[in-house]
């Protein structure tokens, strides 16, 4: 049946509220507006951030259809799509590319500024949602649902990829793994023979340690409350695994005892001040490098000890990994 | 005379508690130990740190000799000094490089472990002090004391340099000149065509100033209270002036607003986190790097909006410039 032009009719989880479960809804999909695309998603990852929005320590509008992880077949496209055209199979993407923004056309820049994270408005580009449930307006997740089986998302935020792509298993490349691996290889540049911390031994954790063990890093410390993560950790390349929860001390200052001067690249996957500060204090003070990968909560506040700044240590956010994804059709 | 082995009966400018003049005292100089070396002082300048340490804003142990920022020759050596002679024109470094330590031998520190300064004990490497006055023993600031006619320094925190160096200027690229030019063209890297902004236009500041200049900087926003500097600022390459006290505004909002996107680089000079925030605020927020070059109290904390970091900024700290100073012979 040709669907194009026409309002979807199809299932979606609806978060009605935070902190609440997800609803399976029948859902009106409308059709893509100029600059946007119809998906018909085939799997879609869960990520740490679905999680901090649905518990609502991230702030977004409900109702929402969460999710934002997506691996998909191009149903039908909005006027003015060039890059994508029906049935090619695609990812979503949480940071899009405009490729026209002061950000998209910075040689290191890759917040491009038509993103709908930080803030979060829940609507399209043109300020309105394509989701209605019962009659009621949905929001839309950072712009990119995928916990529906249609979504609308603009094109700047759609990523063509390969017609052989495992559909089932390709949606987490659309966020996890790029953010994780990405950090390590693209914005810290882990050296060979370093010695690297990670906070969270989750998807984008994992990625992370995927990323230091191929920069050739010689010692890879995993950090994570839940131990049953360690045996996969160390099957990716972990080399010590830490449970703070089982340490006498606070587990920065175990970092500090293990590696004799601190870490050259620390990472943080999971999106709490307490775990960005630990990430950071057992980053070398002369030329460590702490990664701040997690999205913490927007009322969080991050206090550094002013001082010991100047030593020569480095604080660097990434998102995506430092990705500047292509979106054309020639790329 | 040879005054070789012997104390030294000499001026010096005593700080006997913080917040007081400086007392100009009569004090015996030890001859240097293994290692040290003793320093007839011709100039020193006078840092913004040395005004910490004054106000007691940065602790250290009183009654002390301040400065560390000094130009003097090489009066006589202790024993196993081999990288320096009597009669060598040299330079003191606040931050040592014992070459021998993990920070000196990794290829980005230069943090040494011998220093000083974070914490600051006031005594030399062997834990005791040179400096005696009225029977009293006085402690070493940053165990580069300078408003003496002679002050005793580990070999460790000597720079030799040329013959021909001017010795009533020369002390500026002591401390100053490379801190701040350092970290624009060695820690930041500012990019031909780059926008930058420098809170704090005194010593380390112009010189800032001047890195970003020589690095083909488009626009240097110069920040200060002090409007009596801003005509010194113009003349080394600040395109805007702006004074804090005479805005409407936070001023990271003003540079927001001048730049439109926030700036690529922004150095604080002062060690405040005031302007530490307001530098931090002032950056593009996708790919800005902030420079943390002023040394800040130790109680002070530097509060961060942890969400934000994520988008792509970077926070540096940078100490000397960055600078690698060679302090053997043959450099």
């Amino acid at each position: 049946m040709n669907t194009s032009g026409k309002a979807v009719t199809c299932w979606a989880a609806i978060a009605w509220k935070k902190n609440s479960p997800l609803s399976i809804e029948e859902v009106q999909v409308e059709p893509p507006k100029a600059g946007e695309v119809r998906i018909k998603m085939i799997s879609s990852g869960i990520c740490g951030s679905d999680d901090h929005v649905l518990k609502g320590t991230f702030p977004v509008k409900f109702p929402l259809i969460p999710g934002h992880e997506g691996a998909g077949i191009v149903e039908s496209i909005g006027d003015k799509v060039s890059s994508v055209k029906p049935g090619d199979k695609v990812l979503t993407l949480i940071i899009p590319q405009c490729r026209e923004c002061n950000s998209c056309l910075h040689r290191k820049g890759n917040f491009c500024e038509k993103q709908d994270v930080l803030p979060s408005s829940g609507l399209m580009l043109d300020g309105t949602s394509r989701f209605t449930c019962k009659g009621k307006s949905i929001y839309h997740s950072f712009r990119v649902s995928t916990f529906t089986e249609y979504s609308v998302v603009p094109e700047i935020a759609v990523a063509k990829i390969d017609d052989a792509a495992p559909m089932d298993k390709v949606c987490l490349i659309s966020c996890g793994v790029p953010t994780g691996y990405g950090a390590a290889v693209q914005s810290a540049k882990v050296t060979p023979g370093s010695t690297c911390v990670i906070f969270g031994l989750g998807g984008v954790g994992s990625a992370i340690v995927m990323g230091c063990k191929a920069s050739g890093a010689s010692r890879i410390i995993g950090v994570d409350i839940n131990e049953k993560k360690f045996s996969q950790a160390r099957a990716l390349g972990v080399t010590d695994c830490l449970n703070p929860r089982k340490l006498k001390k606070p587990v920065q200052e175990v970092v500090m005892e293990m590696t004799g001067v601190g870490v050259d690249f620390a990472f943080e996957a999971v999106g709490l001040v307490d775990t960005m500060t630990a990430a950071w204090e057992s980053c070398n003070k002369s030329y460590g490098v702490c990664l701040i990968v997690g999205l913490a909560s927007p009322e969080s506040q991050l206090s550094l000890e002013a001082a010991k700044i100047i030593t020569g240590k480095t604080l660097k956010g990434v998102c995506l990994g430092a990705s500047v994804v292509c979106c054309c059709s020639e790329a």
